[in-house]
């Protein structure tokens, strides 16, 4: 059988389960939350021994540290995820939310939440993503397929198998939750475009494999997680505030999708402003890519290209660019923003309003960091990722990203 | 130049015109809009002059009749779009419909709903769709570029014209309304690949355009008016109800989306009602297509294909299918509908409720005809077009559907 048909079966499988997960209602949906959260607890032995191959066969493939970090499960980190399907027990369920209105026709017509049916994801190593997000899917009555990649592979079929189980415990279809065995890029190839049979496809990964998806996806896609954040200090800004939101957005955690890229500076705060985030990004050895007004104000800076501005490190680097005016800070960032999260700092309140109604992203902060663009900063509880497009949902993705609506009409024997 | 550089010009001078109609408030709006109806009253006489050289040169293409009527404007028509207009503006603005909640973490955080940007329309030949949808996007603050079909290019470029001259009127970048003057079938495709530069594009037309949508666009895509739809004649059904939604659904007006294709006949109640069926049809000389169990029981049917079950006959055809449960009704429908409407006649409230949950299609009716599914019945006062998707609006879209949200959120110097 090709990998084509077997992706085929999977699918089939996972509508089948979706069918009757759709029609589950709250109660029975949570009660199986909470078995997966006991069989992770019960069977937190055998999910540990198969990372710590997945471990070792990475260490052996010299993957670096950093990944290995985000690969390795420990009882901690076990008990973390337990807690996480725990906590979303408690949180409201979309579906089957309703408003009913009359019509002069003499139909009545409700608009409910369902939900979308079944969910594909395609993702990189963090073997937690894998029960995050089948757990998010399950909570809104969706099937769910998961691709991770290949170094989490042993650990993610032990966390699949021990869902497919909780199913079982609890009356439901194993197919509910799916895992691609394939971590080869033909796999999520194929998934792309498997029309008909998948609702959603959410990619969460680098840049490449958005591409990959927005060039062969035939299958409705939500975009997620790309990230060229900027900051932009105006004229009027407390440059205090400015060096700490700074240093916050760019250093608390570099390697996520909120944090920033790009600092963007007003010409008038310049010769003050730039010196200052010089020496504190020193503190934390970030290396500073900067237009020719940068480079005279920070000798140490290096001379940045077109190119920088376009790219979203995820490290220690941050990009400078020096504007005469705050039309200028807004066309530069909405020609190189992914059209995630950015912020200005100032005092001057027309200027504040006129940044947030012009810049073209998902979340537009005043005076704040990029860093709490995420579901759980924002309020949602829950979060599936953060989408960077505008249709459906932008920005953080709570569990209603994962529904759509549907009417239900009634009459009595109307007719147009 | 070539055609896609002339089309990304058209893009991006689409794009600067939707910043500046992103900030307008909906009096501004609204003043556009009456002075666009205003011109067409004003110029109907260049209107239809530019339409009777459209029709003189479809006629001696050899452009059917029925298409020839649905291009042809008339004085009457054009006020009838002129109302429209007006009629729009009466109608809530969904732009700035804001709610705000703050964090524990300091942060005050607004949820606002805000134009698209720039919405791409490619449709056929009816020049009112030219109007209408350019007056949609333009309340909702949206900058439109239009590509119809070739046989009303004459009467589109006059439209818009005279909507250009209405923006620049009101003081707003003629830019706002944009027409693709070429009409051969590259121009769309390219218009499906300007992605970062078109916000979504909402195709209007048949299977083909939908289908060289699905599988070339990389930009975001709202599907719309597929429609193989169908009445389920339950066992519980009341017979002389049945007969007549099902005339008003295939012979109201067979040419619609939400016309029905395919009546599934419960077999307990086949011998009864197929030959009832089968009279009230002749009165409209609709041909029959049937399974084996139907054509015994209407002599005149004609045998069915497995393709006839997918098509949208949109003409004086329908499709009969004998199921022996209202399982497997819906396991019919789910398998060949595209998720527009479907109905269930049905006495028996346990069936209704099930057909309604289980049906996977945008509008589930019980008892009524299918035919309502249109943005006026509905109560929403405009459509631009019926989503057969399930992600950002799904059936009837109104005003909101063209919009999107954003998150602005304002700290004190807020770090995390």
């Amino acid at each position: 059988m090709s990998l084509r048909e077997d992706i085929e079966i999977l699918c089939k499988n996972a509508g089948a389960a979706a069918a009757r997960l759709a029609l589950a209602d709250t109660e029975e949906k949570n009660r199986v939350l909470l078995r997966i959260a006991e069989r992770l607890e019960a069977q937190s032995g055998a999910v540990i021994a198969a990372n710590r191959e997945d471990l070792e066969a990475a260490d052996l493939n010299g993957v670096p540290k950093t990944m290995l970090d985000r690969l390795a499960l420990s009882e901690q980190r076990i008990a973390l995820m337990a807690q996480a399907l725990r906590d979303l027990v408690g949180l409201d369920d979309p579906v089957g939310r309703k408003e009913t209105w009359s019509r002069p026709s003499g139909l009545t017509i409700s608009r409910v939440r369902v939900p979308l049916g079944v969910v594909a994801m395609i993702y990189e190593a963090r073997p937690n993503v894998t029960v995050d997000s089948a757990a998010l899917c399950l909570k809104t009555g969706n099937a769910v397929i998961l691709r991770g990649g290949k170094e989490a592979i042993r650990t993610n079929r032990v966390l699949v198998d021990l869902m497919k189980d909780a199913l079982e415990d609890c009356g439901f279809d194993p197919h509910g939750v799916e895992l691609v065995e394939s971590t080869e890029r033909e796999s999520a190839q194929i998934l792309m475009t498997m029309r008909g049979f998948i609702d959603v496809l959410i990619p969460r990964g680098g840049k490449g494999l958005i591409q990959s998806v927005v060039e062969n996806a035939t299958v409705p896609v939500i975009e997620t997680g790309a990230g060229n954040c900027h900051l932009y200090v105006d004229e009027a800004a407390d440059l205090d505030m400015a060096v700490k939101i700074a240093v916050n957005a760019k250093c608390s955690r570099p390697s996520v999708c909120n944090a920033i890229e790009t600092v963007v500076v007003h010409s008038g705060i310049a010769a003050r402003f730039l010196p200052m985030l010089a020496e504190a990004m020193a503190q934390y050895e970030v290396e500073l890519r900067g237009d020719a007004k940068t480079c005279v104000l920070i000798p140490t800076a290096k001379e940045a290209t077109e190119e920088d501005y376009f790219t979203e490190y995820n490290d220690f680097i941050l990009a400078v660019k020096v504007v005469g005016s705050i039309s200028d800070a807004i066309a530069h960032i909405n020609k190189y923003s992914t059209g995630h999260s950015e912020a200005i700092v100032t005092e001057n309140p027309e200027r504040a309003e006129r940044f947030q109604r012009q810049v073209n992203s998902a979340a537009v902060y005043v005076n704040a960091s990029t860093r709490f663009t995420d579901g759980g900063e924002f309020g949602f509880g829950a979060e599936i990722g953060i989408s960077t497009q505008k249709l459906h949902v932008r920005g953080p993705m709570g569990l209603a990203a994962l529904t759509t609506e549907k009417y239900l009409i009634r009459g009595e024997g109307s007719v147009r």
